[in-house]
């Protein structure tokens, strides 16, 4: 997910625009599903829409059917997502299409799931005239991340860090800080928003105590909570920490085999504790949360995981969100690692995805460069 | 000067657009005098374009006139800032529009030079009707430099730090090195040719030896450049140093008393040395150069100089170019001063003006916050 960026204004036709628009409103809360969006057309106005609310409820395909009533009959369906042709927790959205008579079907791109895909054939064997948009990759923008998990069985993973203008994230090592202040915050609630899950280090627990929870603007948790991560190497967390005790959220523990039994065993009833290889690392950690169907991750990072992500190519976008302050040279570094230089010159493996300000806190989203960097001039 | 910002945008006035865009034309050149653009219209079309090109030369409307011809008479003018009614250089605007004979005449905004203005009061008693824009705002921000040094006797300092994601400029103290590559340069380039001089620090001179010139893409010298500046208080750079002895422009030491004598009378030949007062600062250095007639300063700093301005609130704007790499936690601070914080809050007393991407870098351009910081959420 991009924060400056709208999948709904890369398409010409506006009711694709508006299916995708509507598929967006799931955003966070479909996992293992996609995000879908559908909307069913008759002499050239909207008479249905619907979106895949989440896991279990019907497809968007199945809430605009219901929405048109007896206008889909002879109408035409604009759907983000080639429509499923199996019997899930849901019967397949083909023979619900069949059923109500539409005319033609207008697809955003196919579905990559090998037991869901199919779909446009099912529709076309039926009668049904099926038409493919132009441009798939506005549709794949949508579902980056639940395509990265089919694709090669990892999340997609956005690493967020907070930082003052000289780049320090905190006064002292391993203190309370907090750096981007109210619009930081802001933008750190849309993330966890649009997230499966948030996964934060253990020395971040240790030292911030945070909630990790979605609030609205009168700081009422969110009907939607991702799911809690922590990760847990050498130190576990007291079990009186809040992502462990205000039930605001189930809180799962990842820990590297070798953390201490003793304190993981003394958390409390309804912590989930999960084991990973630590010789494999956090890829094994992130392949471990695929498995559970969570394909987009927010990792709010500490220099420990910061260096770790970068380090071993383990993000896919880096939102680093600073706020207009210095902390000083005595503040503890950002990143921990070796100098990343080729002779007197910085490679440049991180490319700008985005940049631009929220309240008083500037943003850039950077993304692994390709192919090579950009040395001095 | 913003560097995403287009103030011909801002108008609506398609006649004031085009004079503002014309008037950009000699951004960088005209110091001691102010951009000013404009059009002569006759029959809702443009009969004649002028603008300043620099200091010496004719003024816009002299230009314009000169274009228009004989479609001056009974036009309507388009201009900038309200037309000069005094001899400089050159004879007064009001002059050459009365002796036109134009009908109309349009003003972006009142001229607040004490030894030029009232020159819209002149054309109404010579019977010109004379109209205001609307909105003064894009017509001062055209000339915020200009603006700034009439008004407190200081020129508007643009600071610009280039930096890695992690915070830092350089892999080690006082050596040479490139963070931003040739994305970076491009940016540099830009804020150079929009500046009336670049000042530098002698430990940049000393570290990076750089040239301090504007060139074209091909690596052609531009026809106009900046007042080269080397600020020195301990160290001078050795007399071989590019600044000091490519003659690509002229070199200006600005030195605090107290700065060794020996090396200063050791420069070439047509290398000018003038003091400021220590004990007054950096601030008594820039006061030095706007009584110079030197309106826009760009400073390309190191961490000592960024310190100062930061910490002194002596700069306007800060670019921060930050490329796509980390330096390491080895690397030296970007900022020297103590930590910005109350309590365990970072202190926000710098504001973001505006944010994008240029090629492969990021940038954030922060100005002075107004108003206090944005405490913690």
């Amino acid at each position: 997910m991009r924060l400056f960026e709208d999948v709904a204004s890369q398409v010409d036709d506006p009711f694709f625009a508006r299916a995708l628009l509507l598929a967006e409103k799931g955003r966070g809360a479909t996992a293992p599903n996609p995000l879908v969006g559908c909307v069913i057309v008759r002499d050239g106005a909207i008479v249905g829409e619907g979106f895949h609310p989440r896991a279990g409820q019907p497809h968007a395909e199945v809430f605009a059917l219901r929405d048109a009533g007896a206008h889909a009959t002879d109408a035409e369906v604009y759907v983000t997502l080639e429509p499923c042709s199996h019997e899930g927790k849901t019967p397949p959205c083909t023979a619900a299409l069949i059923d109500a008579g539409v005319r033609k079907v207008h697809i955003g791109m196919h579905d990559p799931n090998p037991i869901a895909r199919g779909g446009a054939d099912v529709l076309r064997e039926a009668g049904i005239e099926v038409a493919f948009a132009p441009d798939p990759e506005p549709f794949a923008k949508l579902n980056s991340g639940w395509l990265k998990r089919l694709a090669v069985g990892l999340p997609q993973v956005v690493a967020k860090v907070g930082a003052s203008v000289d780049g320090h994230l905190s006064f002292a090592p391993g203190e309370r800080a907090s750096i981007t202040g109210s619009s930081g915050a802001r933008v750190t609630r849309r993330l966890r928003a649009a997230a499966d899950a948030v996964v934060v280090g253990a020395a971040t627990v240790i030292a911030d105590d945070p909630a990790l929870t979605v609030r609205d603007t009168d700081g009422l948790l969110a009907h939607r909570q991702p799911l809690r991560i922590v990760l847990v190497r050498h130190h576990v967390p007291a079990p009186s920490a809040r992502v462990f005790t205000d039930n605001a959220a189930p809180t799962l523990v990842l820990a590297a085999e070798g953390a201490p039994e003793a304190q993981l065993s003394a958390l409390p009833v309804g912590v989930e504790v999960e084991r990973f290889s630590a010789g494999e690392g956090f890829e094994a950690a992130l392949r471990a949360l695929a498995r559970r169907g969570l394909s987009d991750i927010l990792v709010e990072c500490g220099p420990t995981l910061l260096t770790v992500l970068v380090r071993k190519h383990l993000f896919d976008e880096l939102v680093v969100v600073t706020a207009g302050g210095m902390a000083g040279a005595s503040a503890p570094p950002l990143f921990l690692g070796e100098p990343q230089c080729s002779g007197d010159t910085l490679v440049h493996d991180l490319a700008p995805l985005e940049a631009g300000i929220v309240g008083d806190v500037s943003i850039t989203v950077w993304g692994p460069a390709r192919g090579g960097s950009d040395p001095a001039a």
